[in-house]
């Protein structure tokens, strides 16, 4: 029998842990803030914007947006970045991606100052966590070691596989796992065997962006399979694993929908709140 | 037949070649500068440090150099770096470490500028590598990189283990190896079985500070075996390998001495003299 994760529901306790923090920070007269920055029409990027926003709502923290076209200059996003960097009110700025394609990310994402990265992705943060300082790490990641978690999978000693080494995903969660004393090795495009790399892992996270990319060969019977993957197609959502092969083989999978997806938006809500936090601390106690 | 890695030629060679670049800056009124600062009297230190400087100076640079007393405050050594990091002559800073234990080493080291940090240990240089931004990397990781260059390995598509997850070697060199397309795992402390991961592997880099840790049963036959650690004995310098056992088994393997320990020194310049040429850069062409 496979199990599968449930990350909505995890992702649920999560915020309503969230709510109630904020509840109690609003009574002390601190709303937490996060603003989130949409630049242009893609619909994709509006409709993860709006959930983001009603989960911010939902949490009860404040929900600053700002809203550009989509021939907005650098100088014009800069601009915004800068104003809710300096805006008191405002804990968290995340800036949606992907940019129209005049615009150049980078140095907008490093805009953000480190204490207001709820996303994780500038240069700052990824400083600190590959030296393994306090901040902000990025959502996916971190909701994938939440559900490990959760499940109550001990990576310490034990054999971790990620394939795919984006920015967004594979290399920050490479360095996350590590911190936790997995032993981790990280596969991608060039990688000759993938089944070599996969096959003797305890738990394989894949976030490839290639729609069933993982089958029933690439699996120990008994391991914990983490899909990050999302493919829109005629059937509906799908992932980087074909998940009903694995049926029987995987120990846990995660499904898709519903299994890392709803972990990110539960992760931009804690890192908001911890952003909150490290600032009422910074006010109280002068550096 | 084994063959030896011998990187105290290549190192020869690399820094031939720094020379050769730094007596064409030099004819155009620009020396590059490097300033090392020691602090107390930590034996080991003292010889690093004079051996860095004897670096420098046969390489044309400008050896500059503060001496700091054991008993010195934190807020004397971050002086000392503010001064170098606004002196217009020196254009990389080395903080030798270990530093003494009243120090709190990780702010001091963050107080070098980023464009001075040819050590690549500050936040922001982790940062940039994490990225795969511009910058400079850490000296002993990019030592390994250039003798399998040197050595003619391929690494894209190649199995690479790295034994050892520490702050100077294990971990920028892991991002390294990725960012060459090597499929690459990570082994530690926690790790439970050592031989399950390095055996399959095509190259197996050394950087653990235990001393013979890795015989004959960790290696596939024909693998290229790299060794980081050092370690004074009765009978002579040794690294974390068995280096004798492998005699015939390795395809190759680096020497300990002589084999990854003159690469540092020789990165060390390579960094200075980047750092001096970005510096000319940004002056010939304003931000």
């Amino acid at each position: 029998m496979t199990r599968t994760i449930k990350g909505a529901e995890i992702a649920r306790h999560i915020r309503a842990r969230v709510a109630e923090r904020v509840a109690e920070t609003t009574a002390t007269g601190r709303v937490p803030g996060l603003a989130t920055i949409l630049v242009g029409d893609d619909p994709a990027s509006a409709v993860y914007v709006a959930a983001k926003r009603r989960a911010i709502r939902e949490a009860g923290m404040r929900d600053v947006h700002r809203r550009l076209p989509h021939h907005a200059t650098q100088t014009e996003v800069a601009a915004v970045i800068d104003e809710l960097a300096a805006a008191p009110d405002v804990h968290g700025i995340l800036l949606q991606l992907p940019l129209p394609a005049q615009l150049d990310a980078p140095p907008l994402i490093d805009r953000i100052p480190v204490t207001k990265d709820v996303d994780g992705l500038t240069t700052a943060s990824a400083g600190r966590l590959a030296r393994g300082e306090r901040g902000l790490r990025p959502c996916t990641p971190s909701g994938v070691i939440e559900l490990l978690d959760a499940e109550g999978i001990e990576l310490k000693g034990a054999c971790v596989a990620v394939v795919g080494w984006g920015e967004l995903v594979g290399r920050p969660l490479a360095q996350l796992l590590l911190r936790r004393g997995a032993t981790v090795t990280v596969a991608h495009e060039f990688t000759a065997d993938l089944t070599a790399v996969t096959r003797p892992a305890d738990v394989v996270v894949v976030a490839t962006g290639v729609r069933g990319l993982i089958g029933p060969e690439h699996i120990k019977p008994g391991a914990t399979v983490i899909d990050v993957g999302i493919h829109r197609t005629p059937e509906g959502l799908t992932g980087d694993v074909r998940a009903a092969e694995l049926d029987g083989i995987a120990g846990r999978i995660t499904p898709v929908p519903g299994g890392v997806g709803p972990m990110t938006i539960a992760m931009l809500l804690v890192n908001t709140l911890q952003a909150a936090e490290w600032e009422a601390e910074r006010e109280t106690v002068p550096a």
